[in-house]
């Protein structure tokens, strides 16, 4: 296998270091022990070729790999998981469970998580994101209470070993691991500091962070600053 | 492989008929050849058990399959590919894009459509919906542009050949096929027209329509009503 190399950001603000989408393909190829590069991209070039040929919706993480470029960092971990054979369970329907849990990640419980970051960054200014933040919580602690009771007092949502299907659910659920959301669910939150001390993470964590050599785009703290200004007088 | 049982429901409101996501996976069993049974779940009873222990969230479609017991519409239809060797390519760069098709529609495509529901349906009687619809609106057509773009003229978003990559965009961007979304592309909706003549669609299509044979729980007209009223006073 060739070395791949994937896309970041050469910048973003404080509140989404840490949080951008390459550092689950770089805790995925961590995890395998697979080098790769990394092509920084400074703001705004993510929207314009010839990154857009690459990703288009003009986001990061992307991934290459010989004549191979994928996008959406799902199918990113589970193509690098099936490729080392590693991250999956070798038996057929443990692997369609782990690769279930991935799924869940991303289209049952990210959804009202991403909401969250609607409703109290990008658009914290706007008239209906204070009225509304009550009704997103909800859907957020409905999901987090479902994932909790499933999880129960395993170590990893299948039992004892970790998968692709962990990798992504505790990339989403430390989304909000500030914000006070897992403190109600104790076996969460001890299985997110779990995924998060495994050193894989780690490494893959002080990458993404050391490579925020950048600059803002013109404007941007004046944007933020407008959109707090607003939310506080809302 | 023994027969597989799906679980849908034996009523929905009019709005959600052909929408359901068991939808999702009688398609792919139709386009396979797998005959399968539905267990029909009267609407309440997908949030008790013995459902939740088949689905953590409380949702429909699960399937299952000897021992194997899966949800999430995603893992499910990417499970049957495997399982048959259909609906995905054999090699395994094509394969791989394949499966980002279907993490592109259910976890950057999906959202926002999700969130033209909760303005339109779910949350329409409530006082923040109908000012922030604009933005819901404006990140679907983002959305959809891109997808138009991506696809161009090719027949299948991975030219010639349909996978459940397709299977899943098509299921994903019908959802507002009755809602004048998809006029300003002529190439997404006649995307989406060619993935629903299929007549593996359409016998999964008249399938699920077919199985609305029970009545809807308690209070559910007037609730309906309320959150309409409520949206058109707002």
């Amino acid at each position: 296998m060739s070395k791949p190399t994937i896309t970041a950001f050469d910048w973003v603000p404080d509140f989404a270091r840490g949080q951008v989408r390459d550092l689950r393909v770089r805790w995925a190829l961590e995890e395998v022990g697979q080098p790769y590069d990394v092509l920084y991209l400074p703001q705004g070039c993510q929207k314009q070729e010839p990154h857009r040929a690459r990703q288009p919706f003009g986001q990061v993480p992307t991934y290459e790999e010989g004549d191979l470029i994928l996008f959406e960092s799902g199918a990113i971990v589970l193509h690098i998981a099936e490729q080392h054979g590693r991250l999956l369970p070798g038996e057929q329907a443990a692997r369609a469970r782990a690769i279930e849990w991935m799924f869940a990640a991303l289209n049952s419980v990210e959804p009202p998580i991403s909401d969250y970051a609607f409703a109290t960054l990008f658009e914290a200014g706007q008239p209906w994101s204070k009225p509304r933040l009550p009704a997103v919580e909800q859907r957020i602690h409905e999901r987090f209470g479902e994932v909790s009771q499933r999880l129960g007092d395993k170590e990893w949502l299948e039992d004892d070993r970790f998968t692709a299907g962990d990798l992504m659910m505790v990339s989403v659920l430390r989304i909000l691991e500030d914000d006070g959301f897992l403190e109600r669910y104790p076996n969460l939150a001890a299985y997110v500091a779990r995924g998060t001390a495994r050193p894989a993470f780690q490494r893959a964590l002080a990458d993404q962070l050391a490579g925020f050599t950048g600059n803002p785009p013109p404007g941007f703290e004046e944007w933020l600053k407008q959109q707090q200004q607003q939310g506080e007088a809302a």
